[in-house]
């Protein structure tokens, strides 16, 4: 599988004290190659989470929500993935192989079940054969190291076609925290190959309560603010764990003041592995940001936004670098939100293509189709009602997704 | 453009009593092809339509929920029809074509204005060059015909592989009446190339309000039953027309008993032409009925039907030819309709894939691989929760529709 055109190098993640990482092979994939991962906080850790609302949740999503609940998220002790087998629809069966492999990762860490989280991704409606990973924990356990980060982000790959990292430092009262990241993920969700998993670790103090608002706030504007086909997966996670070790005042409220530039720092993390994923869309060759202004409220620039980026239309457009804005107005159009077909603009990077409900005098196709031939590309598009705005990210749609997603079982 | 492998045979289509039909070349093509049909209505007909509902309508479709209103259908003298142009999202100075046009057909056939119908499809954004029409309506006029079906048909293509008709005959209170309609479209809406247009004319006598019931009603599960890409268009029209020439007594409520034979075969001609659509959806090699039973509601079930059809992994997965089931799963999750995933069922054709939430004990590889070779498939899924259902069709997405939608302007 030859690497994504938007690939994104991965960065220099230092350790974050309270964290232990190793990987292995479990052997769900049948060539060479890891695919197990556990994290460790010897210590413990504040965790949130914000999982899949998908109507077909899998075993480890109903684990994970369970046990943060239970547990208010303290003290959560580690974090087990696989990939290659998602263990999604795969009823009592699939639950009960989760419940093992946790009873087996918290003998391994001397703590309760529920202080374990757990994700898989990969095919649905397999069974997880848990053997397969709780034979290997002995040998995973005994490598546990604080400086693992990139072998981890590839060891959750399945087909992602780059590891993925963002890393970021912060102050709180003046001392200095880490945020380290890692995610999966190509085609916003290709649940055969399934889903989007991110694991996010600080080494400042935060309450779980704090932890959980700000993980819920932005990943409102950050992995849910990006779509490659629009198709959502039963196994979604992302969890965001604080481990309270870097000597910073521990914080109990999401607003104190002295988490302002933690706060930014931490959607800056979010938003670079939300953006990673859209980089390693299935077959995209076009990173595109796509921004709605004067729409009636944020909700409906959202819709509209959304109905732009997964228009098939629009997006094979895209990819044959067509500044097709025909096809813009018919997405915004159908998004079934209040608009002003006489007042709409559509802009491609800095060029017009339509304004107040017509093509733009200053049209101009040379610089357009100059523009187009970008990797990195813009659409604005104003309806002309109210002041509502949002942003999305997204890719084009190509031969190669099409190639991906028809010949996998194959 | 190769015919799609799903072509249909255009059907022998009778004269109806009461319409004229010719096409012409009025040149929105640079190749030789016809894009203009006119029919004429000597005496006038009762008429119907329903319309995109798309907030960016283009002005013919305007034009005609406008006097339709105003003439609440009565004594409808005209069509006009041109393939090339959509003449949308050109705001007064593309009304202004339109009201040009009608007025050109108006003198023609001796009538008013407000008695000629109109509807175009094409590029979206271009201004209709009015005169192309106008210049040709003499020539058109004179070879007005009563037998010209198929030549109609063939005139209002855009990137349709082949001309569809359907052609029934109902019987009312003993009399024979005849039901005509063609209509093109290709990808469900593709508003480059543009839209979803049909035309419907009986030799029945049906007031005009029994005719906007009986069409409003069979479009729900017939042309709004249907998707290829989700993508619907600023054009979409369908007009449908009685002369009251055949001799069968005047109807004038769609309740009416004499009608029952006639409603069946109406909506059997509206399911025909609506299939064609699929069948000729860009790049199809697969023609796809989905059920869904046991949902909540029959709107719900319709929800769920769509979020399957329309999801590319799903769609991708038939034109791999994969019975990948899981993907039918995480399309019903993501409909966020109420489900019972420990109840979930999915086949394909006569085959089980999944049943009560878990891969069916039945599951057969190589059955289900032969199956899915079929070029009509079918995948029923029941979602455990109540006594909803719908139908829905649809088609693959293949390489090809990338290639067609990626490379149309350039």
């Amino acid at each position: 599988m030859p690497v994504s055109p938007l690939v994104v190098p991965f960065p220099k993640i230092p350790p974050i004290a309270g964290v232990q990482l190793a990987t292995g092979r479990a052997g769900f994939y049948k060539h060479e190659r890891e695919d197990l991962l556990v994290m460790h906080f010897p210590e413990g850790a504040s965790a949130a989470g914000v999982f899949t609302r998908h109507g077909v949740g899998s075993a480890p999503v109903d684990w994970c929500k369970r046990h943060l609940t239970m547990t208010k998220g303290e003290g959560v002790k580690a974090v087990v993935v696989n990939a290659g087998c998602a263990n999604s629809f795969t009823g009592k069966p699939g639950a009960d192989a989760v419940r093992r492999v946790c009873s087996a990762v918290a003998k391994r860490f001397d703590c309760r079940q529920r202080d374990v989280m757990v994700a898989s991704t990969g095919v649905i409606g397999v069974l997880l054969d848990d053997s397969k990973i709780t034979h290997r924990l002995p040998e995973v356990g005994a490598r546990l190291t604080d400086d693992y980060w990139a072998q981890a982000a590839q060891a959750i790959m399945t087909t992602d076609t780059f590891p993925k990292g963002a890393y970021a430092e912060a102050t709180i009262d003046g001392q200095k925290v880490r945020i380290a990241g890692i995610c999966k993920g190509s085609g916003m969700i290709a649940p055969d190959m399934a889903t989007m998993l991110a694991f996010v670790v600080t080494d400042a103090a935060i309450s779980p309560a704090a932890l959980q608002i700000l993980c819920s706030l932005y990943t409102r504007n950050t992995f849910n603010a990006i779509t490659v086909d629009g198709d959502r997966s039963t196994n979604d996670t992302l969890l965001l764990f604080a481990t309270g070790k870097s000597g910073a005042p521990k914080i109990s409220r999401a607003g104190d003041k002295r988490l302002a530039d933690f706060r930014d720092k931490l959607e800056g993390v979010l938003m670079n592995l939300a953006q990673q994923l859209v980089r390693d869309g299935e077959g995209a060759t076009k990173f595109i940001k796509v921004s709605v202004t004067g729409a009636e409220s944020h909700a409906s620039a959202r819709k509209i936004a959304r109905t732009i980026c997964e228009s098939p239309l629009v997006k094979t457009a895209f990819a044959g670098e067509d500044a097709n804005w025909g096809r813009i107005v018919m997405a915004v159009g159908r998004a079934d939100e209040p608009i002003d077909r006489d007042k709409l603009s559509v802009k491609f990077g800095p060029h017009w293509a339509a304004q107040d409900g017509l093509i733009a005098s200053s049209y101009d196709e040379a610089k357009m189709s100059a523009y187009m031939k970008k990797k990195e590309l813009e659409v604005t598009v104003d309806v002309g009602v109210g002041r509502g705005s949002a942003e999305m990210w997204t890719c084009d749609l190509t031969k190669r997704y099409v190639e991906i997603n028809g010949d996998y079982r194959s």
